[in-house]
């Protein structure tokens, strides 16, 4: 079983909670036991695992990333500007892979996933999900 | 099959290898071929693979990535203030998908699986095994 | 299914795209659905999936993550001086699990999966492919 998800995003950096979109795709689809794999399809926006409750963990782990990886940067050769976002993806990840257990992502009780924009705003991203069941 | 780690941790940072852990659990429920996710349920700790020999290495790599995410930081607005502990979490990952091959996991000489914790000490961790045979 | 590829690297940090010697596997012993996971044996060395268009991302990406992680740090510890190398391999991770449908890998039009060398050069590093049919 597999299915695209189509998010658009709204600024530079962002992260959309996706969790209840997978959750009821899973429970549309009837899977009891297994992963499923959230992947995305871009170089630019990834996929994690983090904090469901406070917002402010999400501004501030964006602010971070940011330090971290600059937007402008001198001696970035990449031509379309954006080498920072393809750093964030590959630090994040551009996919997870989530446990399946009685029909429900196996998730701590502070835990969502998150699509993790790093270049936006941009429309229809993509996340393909795909289910191994066991 | 799938079955929880509960671990308790005594400092900050800490990695602890759960490799045995692992591969008792494996040969208790006779797995042969397949894989196995390795999930932390938390969002201050999370699952890597990296150097199982010189134990410098897990002191390095604490404080490198401490470095990079420092603990304090004037802009962090999350009031809980462990901000720093969710980046690392989601650099690292919050699990890892680990081969198993004739009922052990593939995993080159100096590789071992970690639980990374990086807001202890805490009681009672829960890290989520779950096989997918093959 | 399971196999081993063998790489030779020829400088400290490189980005070798091995996406179509993984499809050229995938083809060979006829999987149609399902995942592959692709783990590196080393701590040293990981996989990422980024992009595998303009070859300046790769320039760019390496020389971005030795900012982040520098090879020289006076409070090393690690004897064998290559601390740098295991923050990177677990900051893009040592594996990526990547999906397949209709016997190819489903990646965006511009993602490719990388081997990357953060200690080289070496001879003949390993990274162990694992097919999960579904």
């Amino acid at each position: 079983m597999e299915k695209t998800l189509h998010i658009d995003t709204n600024s530079r950096d962002q992260m959309i909670d996706i969790t209840s979109q997978i959750e009821h795709w899973l429970k549309d689809v009837g899977v009891v036991d297994g992963i499923v794999i959230a992947s995305s399809l871009h170089t630019t926006a990834g996929i994690t695992v983090n904090e469901n409750a406070d917002p402010d963990v999400k501004t501030d782990f964006l602010r971070r990333l940011d330090e971290v990886y600059p937007w402008e940067h001198e001696l970035d050769r990449h031509a379309e500007g954006n080498t920072a976002a393809h750093l964030k993806t590959s630090t994040v990840g551009h996919a997870q892979t989530l446990i399946i257990s009685n029909g429900q992502l196996v998730l701590g009780t502070w835990q969502g996933v998150y699509f993790c924009e790093f270049d936006g705003p941009r429309k229809n991203r993509k996340i393909h999900l795909k289910v191994i069941s066991s």
